[in-house]
This record gives C-alpha cells, sequence and structure tokens, in this order.
C-alpha cells in the first residue's frame, strides 16, 4: 500500500494512493486521522492529479546513519565505522516531492545524497533486529542535503544537513518492501550519479533499527536515513534532482537559491 | 515570572509560580493551553508541594552548542571554534527535575554538563542578535549528559547525548534573566564541580539565536543548550547531581542504573 499526505482541495490530509500514477489514472483516498495501525479511510478520493502531494510524514525526529555504504565511505576518505554513526536533521529541514532545496547563502557546495527512509510505526524501545520490520510502517525515499564544505569544516553535521528544506522526503509510504532489495538511483538534470542497490548497506535495516532504539525511544512516524551510496556530488540553483527506489517510486526536487 | 509544567491532582498542565519555593509558601496557578505571549490562567492554583514539577518544555527540537566556554574546551583537549558548533539532542532524552538520569548498560562512562538552556517564545528564522531578547521566553536548567567514550568513538556526538533521559530540563522557564550575567554551578552529592558564569561564554546568547536562527526555523518551545563550563566529570549510580543558575533556580536529578 502506498501512504500518502496530500493536499486535497479542502485541506491537507493523509491518504492512500492506488492505480496507475504514471498512467494518469491513479486515485487518493482520504484516511481519517493517520496513517498507522490499520488506517480508516473516510469515504472521500480525489483523482491524483487534483491534489499535490507533500511530505508523506512530519517525523518527531529524524536519525541518519553516516557511511553506511563502503563505497562511499571510500569517496568521503574514510573507513566504514564497526559501529553505526547516528546524526540527526532537525524535522524542520522537510520538504515535499518537487518542492524546492534551497541552497543557503553561507555554503559553497550543497550535496545531494539519495537514501533509503525508514518510517517507524510505533513506539519502540530496545528492539532486537528479528522485530524491527514489525515495527516499521514502511519505506520512503529521503535526500540527505549536505553543506559540504560546512560538514567538514564544523566536525559534527548539525548545520551542514540542517538547514531548512534540507530533508526532502517522499513521495509517498510504501508499506510493502523488502529493504534489502532495493536499487537506488538519484539523477541530476536526467543525468546518472548515484546508482546502487541496498543490499550494499553495511548495516542491514533491521540492525539499524535495533542500534537506534537501544539508544533513544523512537515514536510512531519517526524516520531513519539509511545512508548513501556512492557518487554524491553538488547540486546548483537551477538544477532538478531526482531519487528512485525500485518498488517506492521517484522524489524530485528542483534546487533554488534560499 | 517563573513557567512550570506541573503534574497537579487532576491532571497536568503549564502553570506560573509564585512565592518562596524554599520557604514553604509557593503556589502554582494553572495556565490554560501554552505559556506562550501571554498566558491565561485557569483560575485553579495548588500549593507547590500538592503538584510535581515536569520537565517546562516539550521542546520539537534541541540545539546544543559544543565548547562555548574556553576552558571547557580546554580540558577536552580542544579549541574553541570560531563559528558555533551545533549539534542536536532528541527530545526523546528530556526528563524532569527530580526524574532519574538512566546509565546506559553500553557506557562506562557518563558525564553531566550543567548548561543555561535558551526556551525560544516565537517562530523565528534568519533573526539577527539584535532581535533575539524578544524571541526568547526565557530561561531554564539542562544538563547535557554524554556518554563521554561513545562521544570519544563516535567523532558525531547524537549517540552519546542522545539516549532516553540525557536531557533534564527545569526546574521551570525563569521568563527574567539576563543570560550574561548569571552563576552556573554543578554539585554532585554537594560537591561543588562546575563553578563558572554566563559571561564567559565564546558566543553570547542573543549571537547564538542569531547563530541557529540562519540555519533552521526555530519554533516555540525549542531548547537552545548553551554550552557547559569546565569541571565535566562522571556521575554514577546512586548519585545526585543538582545544577544551581543564578537566578533561575536548581535542577537535581538522582543517577540509576537503567
Amino acid at each position: 500500500m502506498r501512504l500518502a499526505r496530500i493536499a486535497h482541495p479542502d485541506g491537507v490530509a493523509f491518504a492512500s494512493l492506488d492505480g496507475d500514477v504514471d498512467g494518469g489514472s491513479a486515485t487518493v483516498h482520504e484516511i481519517a486521522e493517520h496513517p498507522f495501525g490499520t488506517p480508516n479511510h473516510t469515504g472521500r478520493s480525489w483523482p491524483y492529479d487534483e491534489v499535490r502531494l507533500l511530505a508523506p510524514i512530519l517525523p518527531t525526529k529524524i536519525i541518519a546513519v553516516g557511511k553506511n555504504y563502503a563505497e562511499h565511505a571510500a569517496e568521503l576518505d574514510s573507513e566504514v565505522p564497526e559501529t553505526p554513526v547516528i546524526f540527526m536533521k532537525p524535522n524542520t529541514s522537510v520538504t515535499g516531492p518537487g518542492a524546492p532545496i534551497k541552497l543557503p547563502a553561507s555554503s559553497t557546495r550543497v550535496d545531494f545524497e539519495g537514501e533509503l527512509a525508514v518510517v517507524i510505526g510505533q513506539p519502540i524501545r530496545n528492539v532486537p533486529a528479528s522485530k524491527a520490520p514489525a515495527a516499521i510502517r514502511g519505506y520512503t525515499i529521503a535526500n540527505d542535503v549536505t553543506a559540504r564544505d560546512q560538514q567538514r569544516a564544523d566536525g559534527q553535521w548539525t548545520r551542514a544537513k540542517g538547514y531548512d528544506s534540507f530533508c526532502p522526503l517522499g513521495p509517498w509510504i510504501e508499506t510493502d518492501a523488502d529493504p534489502a532489495d532495493l536499487e537506488i538511483r538519484t539523477d541530476v538534470d536526467g543525468e546518472i550519479k548515484q546508482d546502487s542497490h541496498t543490499a550494499k548497506m553495511v548495516h542491514t535495516v533491521p540492525e539499524l533499527v535495533q542500534f537506534v532504539s537501544h539508544v533513544m525511544t523512537l515514536l510512531p512516524g519517526d524516520v531513519i536515513l539509511t545512508g548513501t551510496p556512492e557518487g554524491v556530488g553538488p547540486i546548483t540553483e537551477g538544477q532538478s534532482v531526482s531519487i528512485t527506489v525500485g518498488g517506492i517510486g521517484t522524489l524530485t526536487n528542483p534546487v533554488q537559491a534560499a
């Protein structure tokens, strides 16, 4: 099932999505309240092209994982850590599909980083990897936008990765996917920049959920970004960056000056 | 004015606090809804000793500043950065006055870090330092509890500083204080460990609000931890750690095994 958050003619709502988006025959079905557990539909629906997709979830927190693909660690002249290295992005950095990534004037180099994003489905703490799949609501796509110059200068990554609009999420949450078996690709203006597979993650999704949940309580809607593969590079004003994860969809955002 | 969040005989509410807490004659006055702007009181009140203080705010995000006192940077064998180094603590790490700090089994060294905490009062973005004071609701006290071994091992500080209970906040928000003129002291079991003054901050509170608000939008209730002075050290099971900031109060938490 695809779970989206939409701006429809009368307001904003969660919704499920069916049909063929690319073929123009898709429909969104409004969900009452929230998309966790078994969603209750209100009975209202709209053709897909009459609504606008928003970030599919507004998380209370976003935990991201550094250097979780060996070849990306190598391109940063870094080694793969034995223990996952986690950091946070503020939830004010979240933006939706189609919304602009805004380049701050303070940075001379802003990079895309295509990633698989895990959306947590229930409150969890200290869960073993074996029980992680049951705690996951689904998967979406994230762009872990990074001011690379500030990342290198600061040591801590919060500023470099924390600007408003630096966490595009979407286009929707796919509830049925095998997170270890997904192609992941990033295009900038149609040119392929990242082309990898989630099977290459150093720490698997269940291992990451176990690790993070042994540090902090995770709440429904919280998002874990699972790291980016090799091929990261800069984006500049006027470009468009698209991240495609097989079985989920494509997240596209234009790039603007702030 | 002192703004608190309380568990009272009928539930949980924000409240203002007046009278002499230490003298036993203080009273809490329930606030309807939230403590921003001009609070509306419900008319209900209780003697101070009939309520329990909770963390005075549940922030959407907590931004913390590293190495903002020169002598603390020195004790970490580090230099004071020209630009503030910011990091985040998850809001699930917040706990209230009197609530236990829980030592995770995965760490062999957990430290206290006494800090002045700034509570933001309105949505802000790109504010200059001159306009920061008007955007601040008040000041409280934070303990930026840190698993020092994991901080050194990870490079990124999120895990080391992100455990549940690693951000005691309280006892209340003092709306009238000069953040550049406050004594700050930390005691462990009555022994003074940190004894400094907020005038020694490298970057002042208005400068920090300016800096952070140029990265990310800050929302009412968001908290900025302003860094810890020298004297950090370990806490162990059974100890009690108290942080006193002149003009605000004292935040005390016992230490337990998780």
